[in-house]
C-alpha cells in the first residue's frame, strides 16, 4: 500500500500517485507498506532506488546507512521482547523500516505498518509549523528518534529482568533462577545486536557525512546518537551484572553445600564414636566386668556427655556450628 | 581440466583452447579445475598470472584478495561441516578456489570440481540478458554470492547442535552434553577462522579497491560483504550461546551435587541419633533400670518418634527438605 | 534562578541583568541554576546557544563536550557514592552541570546548586589577581578542575571498602562478603561509566579543539585530562582487585568445604570399622567361641587401638590430618 | 668466523676478505657467525652499520625490522620447543638472526651456525640459474622463508601434544593430564611472543616500506606474511582449544564427584535405616511383645525388604541410580 | 639542592649557580633534589619551565612526555618491589624523575637523591670522550637507560616468586600459596601500570617528535622503548602465568576433594552393609532358627567376607581404588 504527501510550511496535501505529489510544491513523502512486487518496482523507478537496497527492507539485514548519489538509505528496525520465548533468532520481534531520503523526497519502506511512522504522520499533518524546516531529512529524524525512544522500553523490560533475578538469588538456590538469567543474557544478547549497528547507521547521520543531511539537521541526529551511545552502554553494564548475578548464583550454591556438609560432619563426628561405646558395651563376653558395675550404665553416659561436649566445643573453635 | 567460454551479451560460445575465446568478442571465461602442472603454466602465460597466486589456491592458505596490475586475485573457500570428525585442522571440509579477475577475463581455479562454479556457468549460458553487464567482475561475484550463501547452511546446522544441547542440558548432567558441547564449540571456531578472513576478502571488493572492479557491481559485493558481517556476527553469538550453555551445565552439576548432599545429612541426621538411641538398650548392663519398666519399650519409641519428628522440621526450615 | 557576574582582571562586578552584565568590560560569567523554562529561554536568546544542548543538562544525558560555531558546551557531573543503595541506576549520586564556554563569556547551567561553582565564584571575586588571565575558559578550568578533584573522594571511598573486603577474606567465608563485594564491583561499574566520557570531553578541551579554549589554557586542561587518566586507569584495577577479592573467597569456600570432608572421612574411616567389630560380638549365636574366651574382651579392645592407630597414620602420611 | 661470497647471474665466487667480494661483480653476501669483536668492528665499519643494531643480534631481543638509511635491519629467530623445559624463558629453544639488506650487499649475522643460512647458502651456490633475479633481497627472502617454515614444525609438535591430551581427558580425571595441558598453555604462549613480532617484522618488508626490497620482490616476502598470519592464528586457535580441555576436565571431576556422592548417599539411605530397625530389637527391653511373636523376625525382614525397595525406586525416579 | 655542570666534548667543570655555568661553552646540566620552593622557582625563571610541569613531579602523577616549545618534559619513576606491603598503592616504591631537555641545556628534577642519576654524573665527568656527542638529549638518554634497565630486577624478582608458587602448588593444596599468588597478581598489576605508560612516553622520545631530540639520538631511544616493549610483554605473559597456576591450584583442591569423597564412600559402601548384618544376628527374636546352627557364626563371617570381596571389585572396575 502506498500513501504519497507532499508537505510545505503552510500546509500538507494528500495525493493520489507519486507523481502528482511530487509537482506539488514542498517535500514528497511516500508512505510504502506492506507493497505488492509492482508497487516495489514503481518506486524504484520514480526515485531511481536500487534494487539491493529495496531487498535488504524486506530480508534480515543489521540495521545500516548506505549512500547512494541521489539519495540515502537508512535501515532500522523496531524492537521489542517476544511474549514467549522459541528459538534464539526470535527472542526480540523486530520490524525491519527502510527509510529512503532524497533532496527534496522521502520514502519510508516497510513489510507491515509501522506505528512511529504513523504517529510522525499525524505530526507533521496537525502541526506543519511545530517544524524548524520541513525537509525529508528531518521528517526521517522524526522518525528515527521514534525508534530509539522506544528502544529504552525494552532496556527498562530487561533492567527489572535482572533486577528481579538479583532480588531472587539472595534468597534461593533454585535452578530457576539460572534459567531466567541466562533468558535475560540471550535477550541482551540479540538487543545489543540490534543496537550496535544502529548507533554506526545514524552516527552516519549525525557526522553529516551523506550530501543529504543538512548541517542544521546534523545536531538533532546527535543527540539521537547520544540515546543510542547510552543504550549500548547500559546494555553491556546490564551484561556485567547479570555475569555479577551468575557469580552470586554459584557461589551461595558452593556456600550452601560447604554448610550442608558441615552439618553432616558434626552430626556424625558426635553420633559415631557414642554409638561405638554403646556397641562396645551391647558385646556378649562372658568376662566383661564393666557390666556388673553398679554405677557401670551411669558411668558410660557421663562418657558420653563428656565425650560429645568435647567435640561440640571443638566445632565452635573451628567456626563449624 | 580447462574449459574455455567467451560471453557477450547476445550469446555464449565455448572454445577449444584458450587464444580462441580471448579472441572473440566478449568476456572471456576459462574455468580450470583438477589441473596439471602444464595446464597450470599455460594459464599463467595466457593471463600473466604470478606463480605465487596459483600456488595458494592449491594449499591450504586463507581466504584473501591480492591486487596485482592487470588482474585482481580473490580465494575463498566452500565450507560443510564435516560428517565424522577426525582432528581439529578437518571438522570442516572446505574446498578452495581462486578467482582471477581481469579487464575482459576471468579465471575460477580450483583443485575438485566446484558446485556454485558449474552453477554460474548455467546461468551465464541459459540467461544471458538476465545480467546487467556481463563483465568479469560481475560473473566473479555471481560466484562469491553462491559460496557466501552456502555458508548459512552450516550456520543452520550449527544453530540447530546447539538449540539441542540447551534442551539437553535443562534434563539431564550427562557428561555426553558436555562433550558435543566442546563439538560445537570447535566447529564454531574452525567456522570463524573461515569467516573472518573472507570477510576482509569481500570488503576489498565492496570498497572497490581494485581497479577491476567496476562502480556498478561494487554494490553487489557490498550486498555480500553485508552477509559475511551477519555470518561472522552470529558465530560470534553462537559462541556466546555455547559459553552460556557450559555455564548452566556447571551450574545444574553443583546444584545436583548440593541436592545429593541435602538427601544423605538429613538421612544421617534423623537416622544416626535413633540409632544410637536403640543401641543404648541394646548394652548388657546388668543394672539398666529402664529395661524393667513396663513402660520403657514405647517410651522409647515415642522419644524416636520426637528425635524425628525436631530435625524434620528444623531441615524444613531451613529448606533442605 | 540567574546570577550574572562581569569579572576584569580589576574588579567583579554583580548585574542584575545578562544583558548589563555584557556591557560591562571584562569576562560575563551567568550562573543559572535551578530554572524556569522562561529563564532557559532568555539565556539561550542572549547567547545563541542551541536548544538541544540546554535540554541535555536537564536530562541524564553522558558527559561530553560539543562544538558549536559561537561556543563550547561541555557537560560534566558531580558525583558521590549513594549512601543507601536502591537500584543499579541510583548507585551513584550524580548531578549535571553544563559549561557553556563563548569568547568572552559563560553560561553554567545546573538543575540543583552545585558546591564547586559557588566556591570557584568565591575564588573569582576575592581574588581577582590571583587568575592568570581571567578569560572564560580558565573560569570554566576551575569548575571542571574541582569535580575531577572531587572524583578522587569517590576513589577513596572505593579503596577502602575493597581493602575492607579483601581483609575480611582471609578470615571468614561468610556470604555477607560476597555479598559486600558485589556492591563495590556495581559502584565501580557506575563509577566507571562516569569516568570514561569525562575523559573523552576533557581531552577535546586538552587538545584544545575547540576555538574558545586558549594556547594557555590547554596546559591546565592537560592536567585535569592526566587526573581522568589516573582515575580510570585506578577504577580497573580495583575492578580487577575485585576480581581477585572474588576468586579468593571461592577458593577459600572450596578449601574449607575440602577440609569438612577430610573430617567426616577420617572420623567415619575411624569409627565405622570399630563399630563394625563390636556389632559382630553383639550377636547372639549360640556358638561363638571368642565369647567364653577369658581374653576375649581385652583381645578385642587392642585390636581396635591397632586398628584406629593404622588408620590414623595411613591419614597423617595422606596430609588428611 | 666471516665468509663473504659475490654472487652475480652467472656464477658464485668466494672470497678471502670483504673488500675483495665487493668489487667483484654481483651481489656481496658476508655471512658471519660466532664472531669476535674484532670481526663485529670490521663489518660495521665496511658496510656502516650502527653498533646498537648488531648488539640487538647478540642479546634476546625480540624480532622487529628497523629501517636505515643506507640498509634495513631484519632480526628474526629459529625455534624449536625445548626437549627438558627447565623455566618458562627457556621452553622455546631459539637463536637469533641478523639481515642487514642493503643495496647490493647482505649480511647475515648470528651467535651460533644457523641451519637455514647454510641451506640458503647451497640453493644459492648450486643453483644460480634458479634465482629469478639475484638480488640481495631476494636471498634475504629465501633465508626468512625457511625459518618460517621451520615454525609449522613446532605448531605440529604442539597440535600433536594437545590432541593426545583432549584424548586422555575423556578417559581419565588423573591431575597428571592438567600439568601436561599447563605445560601446552605455556608453550604456546612462548611461541605466540615470537610469532607476532616475527608477523610485524616481515609485515614491513611484504608491504615494500624499506628501499632496499624491490616491487618484484614484495609478493615472496607477501607469501611468508601470509603463513606468519596463519601461524599466529592456529596458535591462538590452539589456545582455545587448550582453555577447552581445561573446562572439559573441570566438568568431568564435578561430574565424577556427583556421582561418587549419589553412590554414598543411595548406600547409606538404604542401609542405615535397615541398621536402625535390626538395632531396635537388638535392645534388651523386658517388655517387647513383637520378640516373642513366632513370625516376628520373618516380618522384620520382610519390612526390611519393602523399606529397600521403596528407597531404591525413589532413587531411580530420581535418575540417582 | 642544585648543582650545575657544564659539559663540553673536552671537560666538564662544576659551577656555583645556573646562570655561570650556561654561559660556559657546553651543554648545562642541572640536578635538582630534594628541593625549597625557592629553588623551584629559580629553575623555573632560569628555563622558562611550566609550573605545572614541576608540580607533575611532586606529585603521583603517571610517566609521560610532554612537549613545549623550548623543551621536552619526561617524567618517569624508578621501582622496587616494596619489602613488606601494606595497601595496594604502596606495593611497588616509586619515585618520580622529571627530565626537562632544552636545546642545550638538561634539568633533571626528583623528590629524593636518584641513584642512576649520581651513576650517569660520573660517567659523563669521568669518560667525557666517550659519549658520541655530548648533548642535552643523549645525557638524558643515559638517565632513561639506566632506570628502565633498573626495571629488569623487578621483573626478575617477580618471575622467581611466580615459579616458587608454581613449584609449591604442585606439592600442597594450602591456602597461602593462593595467598602468595594473589599478591604477585597485585605486584605485576602495580608493575604493568608503570610500564605502559612509560613505553609510551619513551616511544615520543624514539619517534623523534620533540624538537630536543636529534636523529642520532633517536636510534638510542628506540633501542630503550624495545627494552620497554619487552618488559610489557613479559609482564602480560606473567600475568597469564599467574592466572594458570591459579587454575591448577583450583583444580588442585577439586581433584582433592573427589579423592577424599571417593574414600568416604568406599569404606562406607564396604562397612555399612556389614554392620547392618552383623545387627541383624543381635537382634532379640526368640525364634531366629540361624543363631542355633552350628555352622551359623563361620557362614556369616563367609557371607561378610564375599560381600567385601564383591564390593571391593565393584570399585575397582569403576577406578575409585
Ligand atoms: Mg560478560
Ligand atoms: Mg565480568
Ligand atoms: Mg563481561
Ligand atoms: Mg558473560
Ligand atoms: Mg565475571
Ligand atoms: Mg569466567
Ligand atoms: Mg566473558
Ligand atoms: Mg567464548
Ligand atoms: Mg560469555
Ligand atoms: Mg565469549
Ligand atoms: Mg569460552
Ligand atoms: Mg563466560
Ligand atoms: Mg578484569
Ligand atoms: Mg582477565
Ligand atoms: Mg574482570
Ligand atoms: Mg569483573
Ligand atoms: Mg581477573
Ligand atoms: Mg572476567
Ligand atoms: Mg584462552
Ligand atoms: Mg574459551
Ligand atoms: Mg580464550
Ligand atoms: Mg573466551
Ligand atoms: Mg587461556
Ligand atoms: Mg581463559
Ligand atoms: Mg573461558
Ligand atoms: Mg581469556
Ligand atoms: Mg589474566
Ligand atoms: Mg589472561
Ligand atoms: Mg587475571
Ligand atoms: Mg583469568
Ligand atoms: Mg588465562
Amino acid at each position: 500500500m502506498i500513501t504519497a504527501v507532499s508537505c510545505s510550511t503552510n500546509d500538507t496535501t494528500e495525493h493520489n500517485d507519486i507523481a502528482a505529489a511530487r509537482q506539488d510544491s514542498g517535500v514528497t513523502w511516500v508512505r510504502a507498506t506492506n507493497t505488492t512486487p509492482r508497487e516495489q518496482e514503481l518506486i524504484r523507478e520514480e526515485f531511481g532506488i536500487h534494487p539491493l537496497a529495496t531487498e535488504d527492507v524486506l530480508n534480515t539485514v543489521r540495521p545500516k546507512t548506505e549512500e547512494y548519489p541521489e539519495y540515502t538509505f537508512v535501515l532500522l528496525k523496531t524492537a521489542s521482547l517476544a511474549a514467549k520465548e522459541t528459538t534464539f533468532r526470535d527472542e526480540l520481534d523486530t520490524d525491519p523500516i527502510g527509510l529512503f531520503i532524497g533532496r527534496d523526497w522521502l520514502v519510508t519502506l516497510s513489510v507491515s505498518p509501522i506505528k512511529v511512522v504513523e504517529q510522525t504522520q499525524r505530526t507533521v499533518i496537525d502541526n506543519p509549523q511545530a517544524l524548524p524546516e520541513r525537509d525529508a531529512d528531518f521528517i526521517a529524524y522524526l522518525i528515527v528518534d521514534k525508534i530509539v525512544e522506544s528502544y529504552f522500553d525494552v532496556l527498562d523490560q530487561l533492567e527489572i529482568e535482572i533486577e528481579t533475578i538479583e532480588e531472587q538469588i539472595v534468597e534461593t538456590t533454585d535452578a530457576d533462577v539460572l534459567t531466567s538469567l541466562n533468558e535475560v543474557r540471550r535477550e541482551l544478547l540479540s538487543f545489543r545486536r540490534l543496537l550496535w549497528p544502529s548507533r554506526e547507521a545514524v552516527g552516519v547521520l549525525a557526522r553529516g557525512d551523506p550530501t543529504q543531511t543538512r548541517a542544521i539537521t546534523e545536531k538533532y541526529y546527535r543527540d539521537v546518537y547520544d540515546h543510542l551511545v547510552q543504550l549500548v552502554e547500559l546494555t553491556e553494564t546490564y551484561r556485567t551484572l547479570a555475569s555479577g548475578a551468575r557469580d552470586i548464583y554459584l557461589s551461595t550454591l558452593s556456600q550452601s553445600t560447604n554448610e550442608v556438609m558441615k552439618t553432616l560432619t558434626v552430626v556424625a563426628t558426635i553420633v559415631l564414636p557414642l554409638t561405638l561405646v554403646v556397641g562396645l558395651y551391647g558385646m556378649n563376653f562372658e568376662t566383661m566386668p564393666e557390666l556388673s558395675w553398679s554405677l557401670g550404665y551411669p558411668a558410660v553416659l557421663f562418657g558420653m556427655v563428656v565425650i560429645s561436649l568435647t567435640i561440640v566445643i571443638y566445632f565452635r573453635r573451628q567456626n563449624y556450628i
